[in-house]
């Protein structure tokens, strides 16, 4: 395989809230986003899920609390808890995921995105 | 949990190739290492691993090549692939990997660094 460069792989795509996938690690697949606005409350029952800002700040909402991360900042969902992810601007971001995770989790709808897109 | 932030965690620790674990993720973790000089060959018979540069440049030598990641660049080391990690000036890394993993993988020596350290 040859190396990613997420900024070289961030100059593919322009649409917000559809994770690229980038590569694989055994089962787990790594996934890049631009996403702007306001995303779908959530959760994800199988999985934990990796949220790492590359470029911008994202905001995670919880029922009881909501989280600001900024680039070089990470944060681990639990399985099952219900989120919000939403940012004022564009934020770049870096998901790490099993293999099949749908990004809406048990919330199907309108920002439901297709699944294993490779860029 | 908080939220992670990579530099506040480097500041934590100053010595080399000694992974220190900052999250896990189901049964994977995250880990931050500062790495200078040669690394030992080695595989790691049962896992991909991942190599994610923050800071620096690391180079990874292979029986048939050698690739260099920089800052922003990540690579996925298949399993069982024989490869030596070295850096000239020092380079600040995230490695992802199941829990459990030993950095020099089946080339237990001098390197080998304690496992399941938190900072």
């Amino acid at each position: 395989m040859a190396k990613i460069n997420f900024q070289d792989k961030f100059a593919k795509f322009s649409e917000h809230w559809t994770p690229k996938v980038i590569a694989e690690m055994n089962d787990y697949q790594f996934k890049l986003a631009k996403v702007k606005g306001e995303f779908v409350w959530h959760n994800h029952r199988d999985t934990d899920e990796v949220f790492i800002v590359i470029e911008g700040c994202l905001k995670i909402e919880f029922a009881d609390k909501t989280i600001e991360l900024n680039a070089g900042e990470m944060y681990v969902v639990p399985k099952g808890l219900q989120h919000k992810p939403y940012s004022d601007e564009e934020c770049k971001i870096l998901l790490v995921e099993p293999k099949g995770v749908v990004n809406t989790g048990e919330a199907e709808g309108e920002l439901t995105a297709s699944n294993d897109v490779w860029i």
